[in-house]
């Protein structure tokens, strides 16, 4: 079979290989991105939802159209623009098929074969996988602990002819944790402008903030019209039911449309007007600040298990929200190998290789979770990573 | 702005400036393609929503597989297997994002650009923007009264170097409402085979037969592993779920969920869920038996209202199934003018000209949706339209 030279030429990632296990309920497994299921609101989206059913089947169940309910796009502009200073009148609001469909999208519209996404680096798999089907070539920055380094960002962006955009995950990133200050961001979107390029803004943690202050969002300060800024339900409602958003420049919304129209027409329209009915109805903010809670409890605990149990010269990040720990092994690890040794002892993470632009790299670090698992899988999982650790290094 | 070329390069087609003005309720539309809302199973779907909602939220919100819900996929497969004789050792089913999601994956997987796709010509719009936005280009075979024109399909697959994939709406085609006979299906076959390219089937609209004998599918046949079938849960169970299902040769299918991993992770799981117990408790066969009625209905009223309306040398198809009549006015009226002015009368139809591989050929047919208007807004919009054609012909 001939395939198509773009998909032809993704490799079956190391994570790929860690997920088929995770069926497994044997493995504590802190490689995914899942939310707690407590944080769901399950409850109040059942009372929606079989309202709708009984009152409004003929619209929740039909055809809709491209954009998004209505409704919703007005509410998320409303609130989008209270909580983040976000859209100004030459902006627009599209709901997509969960934030993955956002960035696709994005590059689908953008990028042509052989042009070049600078990403952070490590960044979200899903983001570069999709950037790479896209036939778009990836130039990686090295991060710091308060975000890209910017001499090397202006350095890509000076010399690389065919550079289109940048993508990043300022707030609470995937993989590292970490959160790109407010200096840097001023750097970024300085320079995005200086060179004409646009800045892919993929926000789907920040409003998982459980220590320190917020930092606004490039988006925020985006008068010139080149932030296209993504956002998800996934991480404070439910990543199942598959609903984002994205605001951009309606002529970027406008050609969003035509390429979702073909992908996928539009998206599930009964969540739509349940999230709609749900924000109307519940406090959302409220629900978020429980979120916060769980989530500060549970990267407390594996920080201060790791504390704890790590030798002292294995470094991490220490989160201020999201959902992800970075840990960097050292000692010349390679943590594909790190990471398949620990999956014998039941423990899955992810290899910071998956992360990395270069397909063929190796790193020492690895990715934990830290929302999914129990504290009692938290207690037992870290001491096992400490355990291989020691055995690793030889201590 | 600088789009990326095969994004920018599709145009805003005639039937978006129709849809456009289809909010507006007191214009009678026959231009959409939904499903009659008596048909969704409003009821069912809500008591088992309203279970999954109380006691498996953890798993019905939660992130899922890119493949599909493994239980529905089973269903899935035995259902195709025991009702159209599909799917063999080779084979497997991916869930997607409705059935335009089916489409998109298998061209996204399949072509590079400038790749030849070989379409019945007219054809769903859907697809052909779908295929232009990956970039492949479209040769259209002329339809007739029993599927394509088989001598200028073997022309094209000799004479086109690229020609990779033939698409194909063999039962209640949109937007002719014909049938590929079974020895044209035979034909079509022979020739993928003996050319080496891929047939992708699409069958939406295949379980609403309302009248004449069951085809099988092409896929049916597939003793070679060359046919993709495509098919959804849109006109039997709800479009606005956007829920259809992929069945392959296995190398195919896991191209798809690489491609479909990068484009929106999974298919909204918890409607994955109430399908796949909808499957399960309720009988899904005597609820299309159902729909089959309503649409035959339907079909036949507007059918004796085009009879004793319209001028007798205007023809049309008489589908046996699905939800599209396709009417030629004759006369070298150009349907997109007589479209525009049609809907001063108040009634939308889709001009034949949004069917078409060329986008800028004309056509004197327009394609008519029976499923979604009222008995009286067929026999007043059919009145109107006639009226209209009259006044074109000047008689």
């Amino acid at each position: 079979m001939d395939f198509s030279n773009r998909i032809a030429s993704l490799k079956p990632s190391a994570i790929r290989e860690i997920f088929k296990v995770l069926g497994d309920k044997s493995i504590i497994s802190f490689a995914g991105g899942n939310p707690d299921p407590a944080t769901f609101p399950a409850k109040e989206m059942g009372d929606i939802a079989g309202e709708l059913f009984r009152t409004r089947p003929e619209d929740a169940l039909q055809y809709s159209i491209t954009e998004g309910y209505p409704p919703l796009r007005k509410q998320l502009s409303e609130r989008m623009k209270i909580k983040f200073g976000i859209g100004r009148e030459f902006d627009e609001t599209i709901i997509v098929t969960g934030g993955q469909q956002g960035l696709d999208l994005t590059c689908k519209v953008l990028c042509n074969e052989g042009d070049v996404v600078i990403c952070e680096e490590p960044s979200f798999i899903g983001a570069l996988n999709c950037f790479r089907a896209t036939g778009a070539n990836l130039a990686g920055i090295e991060m710091e602990p308060d975000g890209m380094n910017i001499e090397k960002l202006e350095h890509v962006l000076k010399t690389e002819k065919r550079a289109k955009m940048i993508y990043i995950i300022p707030t609470f990133q995937n993989p590292m944790g970490i959160t790109t200050s407010e200096k840097k961001r001023e750097q970024i979107y300085f320079l995005a402008k200086k060179y004409g390029v646009i800045i892919l803004e993929d926000n789907p943690y920040g409003e998982l903030r459980f220590a320190g202050e917020d930092i606004p969002t490039l988006k925020s300060r985006d008068e010139n019209g080149i932030v296209i800024y993504c956002s998800s339900f996934s991480k404070i409602l439910s990543p199942g039911m598959r609903m984002g958003y994205v605001c951009a420049p309606k002529p970027i919304i406008e050609k969003m449309v035509v390429a979702k129209q073909v992908n996928d027409v539009h998206t599930n329209i009964f969540f739509q007007m349940t999230v709609s009915e749900y924000l109307s109805r519940e406090n959302i903010d409220l629900h978020i600040e429980e979120n916060r809670k769980i989530y500060k409890e549970k990267a407390g605990r594996m920080l201060s298990k790791m504390d704890e149990t790590f030798p002292e010269d294995v470094t991490y990040t220490r989160p201020e929200g999201g959902l992800f720990i970075w840990c960097d092994l050292g000692h010349g690890i390679n943590t594909n190998e790190f990471s398949v040794k620990l999956l014998q002892k039941k423990v899955a993470v992810v290899p910071g290789s998956a992360f990395l632009c270069n397909e063929n790299a190796v790193s020492s670090a690895i990715r934990l979770n830290y929302s999914m698992p129990s504290y009692d899988q938290i207690d037992l999982g870290i001491s096992k990573i400490a355990e291989l650790i020691k055995e690793e290094i030889g201590r």
